[in-house]
Protein backbone atom coordinates (compact mmCIF):
# COMPACT_ATOMS: atom_id res chain seq x y z
CA UNK A 1 0.00 0.00 0.00
CA UNK A 2 3.06 2.46 0.93
CA UNK A 3 3.05 6.12 2.54
CA UNK A 4 -0.12 8.22 1.78
CA UNK A 5 1.74 11.31 3.08
CA UNK A 6 -1.63 14.27 3.74
CA UNK A 7 0.67 16.83 1.97
CA UNK A 8 3.27 17.11 -1.01
CA UNK A 9 5.95 18.59 1.35
CA UNK A 10 5.11 16.02 4.19
CA UNK A 11 7.63 13.41 2.97
CA UNK A 12 10.28 15.90 3.00
CA UNK A 13 9.38 17.27 6.48
CA UNK A 14 9.42 13.88 7.94
CA UNK A 15 12.90 12.85 6.15
CA UNK A 16 14.91 16.18 7.43
CA UNK A 17 13.47 15.19 11.00
CA UNK A 18 12.27 11.74 11.15
CA UNK A 19 10.58 10.27 14.47
CA UNK A 20 14.15 7.89 15.75
CA UNK A 21 15.42 11.82 16.24
CA UNK A 22 11.84 13.10 17.54
CA UNK A 23 12.06 10.64 19.96
CA UNK A 24 15.95 10.41 21.52
CA UNK A 25 15.26 14.46 21.67
CA UNK A 26 12.58 14.02 24.09
CA UNK A 27 14.05 10.81 25.68
CA UNK A 28 17.01 13.79 26.54
CA UNK A 29 14.59 16.61 27.47
CA UNK A 30 12.66 14.60 30.00
CA UNK A 31 16.10 12.61 31.32
CA UNK A 32 17.63 16.19 32.06
CA UNK A 33 14.54 17.64 33.57
CA UNK A 34 14.32 14.50 36.27
CA UNK A 35 10.79 14.04 34.90
CA UNK A 36 7.62 11.99 37.17
CA UNK A 37 4.84 10.57 35.93
CA UNK A 38 1.59 10.27 38.51
CA UNK A 39 -0.69 7.81 37.79
CA UNK A 40 -4.19 8.55 38.09
CA UNK A 41 -6.54 5.46 37.46
CA UNK A 42 -6.14 4.26 33.87
CA UNK A 43 -4.06 6.97 32.50
CA UNK A 44 -0.58 8.77 33.88
CA UNK A 45 -0.36 12.69 34.43
CA UNK A 46 2.67 14.02 33.11
CA UNK A 47 3.53 17.94 33.52
CA UNK A 48 5.95 19.55 30.31
CA UNK A 49 7.55 22.69 29.94
CA UNK A 50 7.10 24.91 26.88
CA UNK A 51 9.96 23.02 24.65
CA UNK A 52 8.85 19.57 25.93
CA UNK A 53 5.69 20.37 25.49
CA UNK A 54 6.53 20.56 21.46
CA UNK A 55 8.37 17.75 21.65
CA UNK A 56 5.84 15.45 22.95
CA UNK A 57 3.46 16.72 20.88
CA UNK A 58 5.91 16.02 18.25
CA UNK A 59 6.36 12.59 19.58
CA UNK A 60 2.75 11.94 19.38
CA UNK A 61 3.22 10.90 22.97
CA UNK A 62 -0.19 11.43 25.52
CA UNK A 63 -2.82 14.22 24.84
CA UNK A 64 -2.54 17.69 26.42
CA UNK A 65 -5.18 18.67 29.05
CA UNK A 66 -6.25 21.92 29.73
CA UNK A 67 -5.38 22.97 33.45
CA UNK A 68 -5.03 26.60 34.68
CA UNK A 69 -2.16 26.34 35.29
CA UNK A 70 0.06 28.76 33.26
CA UNK A 71 4.20 27.76 33.40
CA UNK A 72 3.16 24.03 32.45
CA UNK A 73 1.50 21.68 30.53
CA UNK A 74 -0.03 18.66 31.49
CA UNK A 75 0.04 15.41 29.40
CA UNK A 76 -2.49 12.43 29.66
CA UNK A 77 -0.62 9.13 28.80
CA UNK A 78 -2.27 5.97 28.33
CA UNK A 79 -0.67 3.19 30.30
CA UNK A 80 1.26 2.24 27.10
CA UNK A 81 2.84 5.27 26.38
CA UNK A 82 3.95 5.51 30.09
CA UNK A 83 5.31 2.48 30.55
CA UNK A 84 7.27 2.87 27.11
CA UNK A 85 8.49 6.17 27.99
CA UNK A 86 9.62 4.64 31.85
CA UNK A 87 10.71 1.19 31.22
CA UNK A 88 11.75 1.15 27.55
CA UNK A 89 13.30 4.72 27.63
CA UNK A 90 13.99 5.31 30.24
CA UNK A 91 13.23 8.99 30.71
CA UNK A 92 10.26 9.28 33.06
CA UNK A 93 9.86 7.94 36.47
CA UNK A 94 6.07 6.99 37.67
CA UNK A 95 5.27 8.00 40.68
CA UNK A 96 2.01 7.06 42.94
CA UNK A 97 -0.13 9.18 45.38
CA UNK A 98 2.42 9.27 47.71
CA UNK A 99 4.89 9.95 45.74
CA UNK A 100 7.07 7.62 45.69
CA UNK A 101 8.68 5.75 42.33
CA UNK A 102 7.09 2.78 41.63
CA UNK A 103 9.01 -0.09 40.51
CA UNK A 104 8.56 -1.35 36.53
CA UNK A 105 7.03 -4.75 38.26
CA UNK A 106 4.86 -2.84 40.34
CA UNK A 107 3.54 -0.42 37.56
CA UNK A 108 3.08 -3.29 35.25
CA UNK A 109 1.31 -5.22 38.60
CA UNK A 110 -0.93 -1.87 38.94
CA UNK A 111 -1.72 -1.71 34.99
CA UNK A 112 -2.77 -4.93 33.63
CA UNK A 113 -5.81 -5.50 35.89
CA UNK A 114 -7.05 -2.00 34.21
CA UNK A 115 -6.89 -2.87 30.68
CA UNK A 116 -8.43 -6.34 29.30
CA UNK A 117 -4.87 -8.25 27.39
CA UNK A 118 -2.75 -5.45 28.94
CA UNK A 119 0.55 -7.48 28.75
CA UNK A 120 0.28 -8.38 25.48
CA UNK A 121 -0.59 -4.98 24.08
CA UNK A 122 1.89 -3.34 25.72
CA UNK A 123 4.29 -5.56 24.33
CA UNK A 124 2.84 -5.25 20.93
CA UNK A 125 2.90 -1.23 21.31
CA UNK A 126 6.77 -1.43 22.71
CA UNK A 127 7.44 -3.77 20.04
CA UNK A 128 6.35 -1.31 17.05
CA UNK A 129 7.77 2.01 19.10
CA UNK A 130 11.05 0.86 19.28
CA UNK A 131 10.60 0.42 15.49
CA UNK A 132 10.18 4.04 15.22
CA UNK A 133 6.05 3.62 14.29
CA UNK A 134 3.46 6.02 16.11
CA UNK A 135 0.92 3.73 17.22
CA UNK A 136 -2.48 4.79 18.27
CA UNK A 137 -5.54 3.14 19.05
CA UNK A 138 -7.21 1.12 15.90
CA UNK A 139 -10.85 0.80 17.09
CA UNK A 140 -12.18 2.75 14.62
CA UNK A 141 -10.92 0.34 11.99
CA UNK A 142 -11.65 -2.57 13.91
CA UNK A 143 -8.20 -3.42 14.90
CA UNK A 144 -5.90 -3.59 18.15
CA UNK A 145 -3.85 -0.71 17.62
CA UNK A 146 -3.01 1.70 13.98
CA UNK A 147 0.96 2.48 12.80
CA UNK A 148 1.75 5.66 11.20
CA UNK A 149 5.32 5.72 9.37
CA UNK A 150 5.52 9.65 10.77
CA UNK A 151 3.13 11.87 12.87
CA UNK A 152 -0.23 11.46 11.78
CA UNK A 153 -0.59 15.60 10.81
CA UNK A 154 1.67 14.54 7.85
CA UNK A 155 0.88 11.34 6.81
CA UNK A 156 -1.96 8.44 6.80
CA UNK A 157 -2.00 5.48 9.49
CA UNK A 158 0.06 2.58 6.93
CA UNK A 159 -0.80 -0.36 9.05
CA UNK A 160 -3.69 -1.91 11.17
CA UNK A 161 -2.50 -3.94 13.41
CA UNK A 162 -3.93 -7.08 15.08
CA UNK A 163 -2.71 -8.67 18.18
CA UNK A 164 -2.68 -12.32 18.28
CA UNK A 165 -1.87 -13.99 21.41
CA UNK A 166 -1.87 -18.08 22.36
CA UNK A 167 -2.67 -16.21 25.96
CA UNK A 168 -6.28 -15.23 24.29
CA UNK A 169 -7.58 -18.50 25.13
CA UNK A 170 -9.78 -20.42 22.73
CA UNK A 171 -12.99 -18.38 22.90
CA UNK A 172 -11.45 -15.22 21.84
CA UNK A 173 -9.33 -13.88 19.47
CA UNK A 174 -9.74 -12.43 16.22
CA UNK A 175 -8.96 -14.42 12.79
CA UNK A 176 -9.85 -18.09 13.73
CA UNK A 177 -12.59 -17.83 10.58
CA UNK A 178 -12.60 -17.04 7.19
CA UNK A 179 -15.38 -14.54 7.74
CA UNK A 180 -13.38 -12.72 10.12
CA UNK A 181 -10.55 -12.96 7.09
CA UNK A 182 -12.73 -11.21 4.86
CA UNK A 183 -14.30 -8.84 6.92
CA UNK A 184 -10.61 -7.55 8.03
CA UNK A 185 -8.91 -7.33 4.63
CA UNK A 186 -12.11 -6.21 3.19
CA UNK A 187 -12.12 -3.53 5.88
CA UNK A 188 -8.34 -2.79 5.44
CA UNK A 189 -8.45 -1.99 1.91
CA UNK A 190 -10.93 0.22 1.87
CA UNK A 191 -9.41 2.99 4.30
CA UNK A 192 -6.10 1.82 2.15
CA UNK A 193 -3.96 0.53 5.32
CA UNK A 194 -2.43 -3.08 5.10
CA UNK A 195 -3.43 -5.71 7.70
CA UNK A 196 -0.42 -6.63 10.18
CA UNK A 197 -0.53 -9.24 12.43
CA UNK A 198 1.53 -9.35 15.80
CA UNK A 199 1.67 -12.92 16.89
CA UNK A 200 2.73 -12.95 20.87
CA UNK A 201 3.92 -15.86 22.76
CA UNK A 202 5.87 -16.47 25.59
CA UNK A 203 9.11 -17.90 26.35
CA UNK A 204 7.99 -20.33 29.27
CA UNK A 205 5.53 -19.76 31.67
CA UNK A 206 6.83 -17.17 34.53
CA UNK A 207 3.69 -17.52 36.53
CA UNK A 208 3.33 -13.72 38.18
CA UNK A 209 3.41 -10.47 35.76
CA UNK A 210 6.57 -9.18 36.51
CA UNK A 211 8.36 -6.34 34.38
CA UNK A 212 11.34 -8.68 33.16
CA UNK A 213 8.39 -10.68 31.39
CA UNK A 214 7.78 -7.99 28.87
CA UNK A 215 11.21 -9.58 27.49
CA UNK A 216 10.29 -13.13 27.58
CA UNK A 217 7.47 -12.21 24.71
CA UNK A 218 7.85 -13.32 21.01
CA UNK A 219 7.03 -11.17 18.43
CA UNK A 220 5.86 -12.78 15.25
CA UNK A 221 5.13 -10.25 12.53
CA UNK A 222 3.02 -11.25 9.55
CA UNK A 223 1.38 -8.58 7.31
CA UNK A 224 -2.04 -10.43 5.60
CA UNK A 225 -2.99 -8.88 2.13
CA UNK A 226 -5.45 -10.35 -0.47
CA UNK A 227 -3.64 -12.37 -3.03
CA UNK A 228 -4.60 -11.22 -6.80
CA UNK A 229 -3.35 -13.61 -9.39
CA UNK A 230 -3.29 -10.92 -12.29
CA UNK A 231 -0.31 -9.93 -9.92
CA UNK A 232 1.40 -13.44 -9.90
CA UNK A 233 1.79 -14.18 -13.71
CA UNK A 234 5.08 -14.35 -14.93
CA UNK A 235 4.31 -12.63 -18.07
CA UNK A 236 3.67 -8.89 -15.71
CA UNK A 237 5.86 -7.34 -13.81
CA UNK A 238 6.46 -8.07 -10.71
CA UNK A 239 6.83 -5.43 -7.61
CA UNK A 240 8.65 -6.47 -5.09
CA UNK A 241 7.58 -7.91 -2.67
CA UNK A 242 6.77 -5.97 0.49
CA UNK A 243 8.43 -6.30 3.74
CA UNK A 244 7.51 -4.74 7.32
CA UNK A 245 10.74 -3.39 8.44
CA UNK A 246 12.00 -0.64 11.63
CA UNK A 247 12.25 3.01 10.08
CA UNK A 248 14.99 5.45 10.85
CA UNK B 1 -30.43 2.45 6.61
CA UNK B 2 -32.96 1.45 4.23
CA UNK B 3 -33.40 0.11 1.19
CA UNK B 4 -30.89 1.13 -2.01
CA UNK B 5 -32.70 1.25 -5.41
CA UNK B 6 -30.68 1.02 -8.13
CA UNK B 7 -32.79 3.46 -10.42
CA UNK B 8 -35.60 5.26 -10.00
CA UNK B 9 -38.14 3.46 -11.19
CA UNK B 10 -37.22 -0.33 -9.26
CA UNK B 11 -38.91 0.68 -6.84
CA UNK B 12 -42.36 0.73 -8.74
CA UNK B 13 -41.09 -2.45 -10.59
CA UNK B 14 -40.56 -4.59 -7.78
CA UNK B 15 -43.63 -3.19 -6.30
CA UNK B 16 -45.90 -4.43 -9.09
CA UNK B 17 -44.11 -7.54 -8.82
CA UNK B 18 -43.01 -8.72 -5.37
CA UNK B 19 -40.34 -11.48 -4.66
CA UNK B 20 -43.78 -13.48 -3.13
CA UNK B 21 -45.13 -13.02 -6.28
CA UNK B 22 -42.05 -14.12 -8.59
CA UNK B 23 -41.30 -17.19 -6.67
CA UNK B 24 -44.91 -18.34 -6.27
CA UNK B 25 -45.16 -18.15 -9.78
CA UNK B 26 -41.45 -20.36 -9.57
CA UNK B 27 -42.81 -22.65 -7.59
CA UNK B 28 -46.12 -23.32 -9.93
CA UNK B 29 -43.77 -23.88 -12.58
CA UNK B 30 -41.22 -26.07 -12.04
CA UNK B 31 -44.19 -28.03 -10.22
CA UNK B 32 -45.89 -28.69 -13.72
CA UNK B 33 -43.16 -29.35 -15.52
CA UNK B 34 -42.03 -32.06 -12.76
CA UNK B 35 -38.85 -30.92 -12.50
CA UNK B 36 -35.58 -32.46 -11.35
CA UNK B 37 -32.60 -31.77 -10.20
CA UNK B 38 -29.37 -34.06 -10.18
CA UNK B 39 -27.10 -33.81 -7.57
CA UNK B 40 -23.41 -32.80 -8.96
CA UNK B 41 -20.48 -32.86 -6.48
CA UNK B 42 -21.10 -29.37 -4.50
CA UNK B 43 -24.16 -28.42 -6.55
CA UNK B 44 -27.50 -29.20 -8.51
CA UNK B 45 -27.93 -29.33 -11.91
CA UNK B 46 -31.87 -28.09 -12.94
CA UNK B 47 -32.83 -28.26 -16.84
CA UNK B 48 -35.48 -25.21 -16.98
CA UNK B 49 -37.20 -24.51 -20.64
CA UNK B 50 -37.60 -20.68 -21.72
CA UNK B 51 -40.63 -19.65 -20.12
CA UNK B 52 -38.79 -20.70 -16.09
CA UNK B 53 -35.43 -19.81 -17.07
CA UNK B 54 -36.60 -16.07 -16.79
CA UNK B 55 -38.69 -17.58 -13.22
CA UNK B 56 -35.44 -18.27 -12.37
CA UNK B 57 -33.49 -15.42 -12.78
CA UNK B 58 -36.36 -12.88 -11.56
CA UNK B 59 -36.27 -15.52 -8.73
CA UNK B 60 -32.28 -15.10 -8.11
CA UNK B 61 -31.94 -19.06 -8.07
CA UNK B 62 -28.88 -20.33 -9.22
CA UNK B 63 -26.74 -19.48 -11.86
CA UNK B 64 -27.46 -20.47 -15.59
CA UNK B 65 -24.26 -22.30 -16.96
CA UNK B 66 -23.86 -22.84 -20.77
CA UNK B 67 -23.95 -25.51 -22.75
CA UNK B 68 -24.51 -26.93 -26.25
CA UNK B 69 -27.71 -27.53 -25.52
CA UNK B 70 -30.59 -25.76 -27.98
CA UNK B 71 -33.73 -26.28 -26.43
CA UNK B 72 -33.39 -25.93 -22.50
CA UNK B 73 -31.21 -23.88 -20.02
CA UNK B 74 -29.05 -25.22 -17.31
CA UNK B 75 -28.81 -23.80 -13.93
CA UNK B 76 -26.54 -24.61 -11.09
CA UNK B 77 -28.06 -24.18 -7.88
CA UNK B 78 -26.19 -24.13 -4.27
CA UNK B 79 -26.70 -26.23 -2.01
CA UNK B 80 -28.98 -24.52 -0.20
CA UNK B 81 -30.52 -22.92 -3.01
CA UNK B 82 -31.52 -26.84 -4.31
CA UNK B 83 -32.54 -27.48 -0.69
CA UNK B 84 -35.14 -25.04 0.01
CA UNK B 85 -36.78 -25.56 -3.65
CA UNK B 86 -36.74 -29.00 -2.67
CA UNK B 87 -37.67 -29.48 1.27
CA UNK B 88 -38.98 -26.12 1.96
CA UNK B 89 -41.16 -25.09 -1.86
CA UNK B 90 -41.40 -29.41 -2.71
CA UNK B 91 -41.36 -27.44 -6.40
CA UNK B 92 -38.36 -30.05 -7.17
CA UNK B 93 -37.50 -33.49 -6.69
CA UNK B 94 -33.88 -34.48 -6.69
CA UNK B 95 -32.19 -37.34 -7.83
CA UNK B 96 -28.46 -39.12 -7.56
CA UNK B 97 -26.36 -40.49 -10.20
CA UNK B 98 -28.95 -43.65 -11.03
CA UNK B 99 -31.63 -40.93 -11.32
CA UNK B 100 -33.54 -42.21 -8.40
CA UNK B 101 -35.07 -39.80 -6.36
CA UNK B 102 -33.15 -38.84 -2.72
CA UNK B 103 -35.15 -38.15 0.57
CA UNK B 104 -34.83 -35.38 2.11
CA UNK B 105 -33.01 -36.98 4.98
CA UNK B 106 -30.60 -37.96 2.62
CA UNK B 107 -30.28 -34.81 0.49
CA UNK B 108 -29.20 -33.26 3.87
CA UNK B 109 -26.82 -36.23 4.92
CA UNK B 110 -25.03 -35.76 1.25
CA UNK B 111 -24.90 -31.89 1.69
CA UNK B 112 -23.90 -31.44 5.42
CA UNK B 113 -20.12 -32.81 5.07
CA UNK B 114 -19.57 -30.78 1.62
CA UNK B 115 -19.87 -27.66 3.59
CA UNK B 116 -18.63 -26.18 6.75
CA UNK B 117 -21.28 -25.26 9.28
CA UNK B 118 -24.47 -26.54 6.49
CA UNK B 119 -27.04 -26.84 8.45
CA UNK B 120 -26.99 -24.00 10.14
CA UNK B 121 -26.47 -22.02 7.07
CA UNK B 122 -28.73 -23.71 5.33
CA UNK B 123 -31.28 -22.93 8.53
CA UNK B 124 -30.43 -19.12 8.07
CA UNK B 125 -30.86 -19.21 4.40
CA UNK B 126 -34.30 -20.24 4.52
CA UNK B 127 -35.44 -18.77 7.18
CA UNK B 128 -34.80 -15.17 5.23
CA UNK B 129 -35.81 -16.76 1.88
CA UNK B 130 -39.38 -17.64 3.58
CA UNK B 131 -39.81 -14.10 4.13
CA UNK B 132 -39.11 -13.16 0.74
CA UNK B 133 -35.82 -11.74 1.19
CA UNK B 134 -32.93 -13.05 -1.96
CA UNK B 135 -30.14 -14.32 0.02
CA UNK B 136 -26.42 -14.70 -1.79
CA UNK B 137 -23.13 -15.41 -0.59
CA UNK B 138 -21.62 -12.70 1.61
CA UNK B 139 -18.13 -13.21 1.78
CA UNK B 140 -17.23 -10.42 0.05
CA UNK B 141 -18.57 -8.21 2.96
CA UNK B 142 -16.88 -10.45 5.59
CA UNK B 143 -20.47 -12.14 6.09
CA UNK B 144 -21.84 -15.15 5.74
CA UNK B 145 -24.60 -13.95 3.62
CA UNK B 146 -26.31 -10.83 2.13
CA UNK B 147 -29.92 -10.06 1.68
CA UNK B 148 -31.79 -7.89 -0.92
CA UNK B 149 -35.39 -6.96 -0.86
CA UNK B 150 -35.55 -7.44 -4.36
CA UNK B 151 -33.87 -8.29 -7.28
CA UNK B 152 -30.02 -7.39 -6.76
CA UNK B 153 -30.43 -5.83 -10.43
CA UNK B 154 -32.80 -3.74 -8.70
CA UNK B 155 -31.98 -3.19 -5.50
CA UNK B 156 -28.13 -3.20 -3.53
CA UNK B 157 -28.25 -5.95 -0.69
CA UNK B 158 -30.04 -3.91 2.59
CA UNK B 159 -28.46 -6.58 5.11
CA UNK B 160 -25.02 -8.41 5.69
CA UNK B 161 -26.06 -11.43 7.79
CA UNK B 162 -23.92 -13.42 10.00
CA UNK B 163 -24.58 -16.43 11.51
CA UNK B 164 -23.80 -17.50 14.81
CA UNK B 165 -24.57 -20.64 16.71
CA UNK B 166 -24.10 -22.50 19.68
CA UNK B 167 -22.92 -25.21 18.02
CA UNK B 168 -19.99 -23.48 16.25
CA UNK B 169 -18.15 -24.01 19.43
CA UNK B 170 -15.72 -22.05 22.03
CA UNK B 171 -13.04 -21.58 18.92
CA UNK B 172 -15.04 -20.86 16.23
CA UNK B 173 -16.93 -18.12 15.38
CA UNK B 174 -17.32 -14.17 15.35
CA UNK B 175 -18.31 -11.12 17.06
CA UNK B 176 -16.54 -12.82 20.04
CA UNK B 177 -14.11 -9.68 20.74
CA UNK B 178 -14.91 -5.94 20.16
CA UNK B 179 -12.92 -5.32 17.73
CA UNK B 180 -14.54 -7.98 15.67
CA UNK B 181 -18.05 -5.46 16.55
CA UNK B 182 -15.76 -2.97 15.41
CA UNK B 183 -14.27 -4.38 12.53
CA UNK B 184 -17.85 -5.54 11.27
CA UNK B 185 -19.82 -2.67 12.18
CA UNK B 186 -17.13 -0.59 10.44
CA UNK B 187 -17.46 -2.11 7.26
CA UNK B 188 -21.10 -2.77 7.18
CA UNK B 189 -21.18 1.39 7.53
CA UNK B 190 -18.92 1.70 4.20
CA UNK B 191 -21.19 -0.21 2.36
CA UNK B 192 -24.60 1.00 3.50
CA UNK B 193 -25.68 -2.28 4.73
CA UNK B 194 -27.17 -3.07 7.88
CA UNK B 195 -25.57 -5.84 10.31
CA UNK B 196 -28.18 -8.55 10.81
CA UNK B 197 -27.18 -11.15 12.90
CA UNK B 198 -29.31 -14.89 13.49
CA UNK B 199 -28.68 -16.86 16.18
CA UNK B 200 -29.38 -20.43 15.74
CA UNK B 201 -30.27 -22.86 18.57
CA UNK B 202 -31.56 -26.22 18.27
CA UNK B 203 -34.17 -27.34 20.58
CA UNK B 204 -33.07 -30.52 22.20
CA UNK B 205 -30.38 -32.91 20.85
CA UNK B 206 -31.60 -34.97 18.28
CA UNK B 207 -28.50 -37.24 16.87
CA UNK B 208 -27.93 -37.51 13.46
CA UNK B 209 -28.45 -35.00 10.82
CA UNK B 210 -32.44 -35.42 9.43
CA UNK B 211 -34.66 -33.41 7.64
CA UNK B 212 -36.73 -32.75 10.01
CA UNK B 213 -33.70 -31.18 12.34
CA UNK B 214 -34.25 -28.11 10.45
CA UNK B 215 -37.66 -27.62 11.79
CA UNK B 216 -36.00 -28.22 15.77
CA UNK B 217 -34.04 -25.09 15.04
CA UNK B 218 -34.90 -21.74 16.77
CA UNK B 219 -33.78 -18.37 14.57
CA UNK B 220 -32.78 -15.34 16.95
CA UNK B 221 -33.08 -11.99 14.61
CA UNK B 222 -30.92 -9.26 16.10
CA UNK B 223 -29.88 -6.06 14.53
CA UNK B 224 -26.58 -4.51 15.17
CA UNK B 225 -25.82 -0.81 14.54
CA UNK B 226 -24.07 1.68 16.26
CA UNK B 227 -25.81 3.72 19.02
CA UNK B 228 -25.22 7.63 18.14
CA UNK B 229 -25.93 9.24 20.81
CA UNK B 230 -27.29 12.44 19.17
CA UNK B 231 -29.88 10.48 17.96
CA UNK B 232 -31.45 9.64 21.71
CA UNK B 233 -31.49 12.96 23.17
CA UNK B 234 -35.32 13.72 23.52
CA UNK B 235 -35.81 16.65 22.18
CA UNK B 236 -34.91 15.57 18.76
CA UNK B 237 -36.96 13.76 16.29
CA UNK B 238 -36.98 9.89 16.81
CA UNK B 239 -36.98 8.29 13.69
CA UNK B 240 -39.33 5.57 14.21
CA UNK B 241 -37.34 1.91 15.44
CA UNK B 242 -36.40 0.37 12.43
CA UNK B 243 -37.50 -3.47 12.80
CA UNK B 244 -36.29 -6.44 10.77
CA UNK B 245 -39.64 -7.77 9.17
CA UNK B 246 -40.80 -10.37 6.39
CA UNK B 247 -41.89 -8.70 3.40
CA UNK B 248 -44.04 -9.27 0.49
Amino acid sequence: MGSRWKEKAAEATALVDPMSKIVSRLQSSLIKSDSHGILSGYSVLLAAHLEQTETLNQACFGRPIITSEKDKQWFQLSLEEAFYLCYVMKCIKIVGGNNCPISDTELLQYMAPKKDRFPVLLKAYTHLRIKNWVVRPGSQYGADFVAYRHHPALVHSEYAVLVISEEDGDENGRLRVWSDFHCTLRLCGSVAKTLLVLFISKNGDHGDVCSSCMDNYNVEERIITRWIPEHSRENQRTEPKKSFKSQA
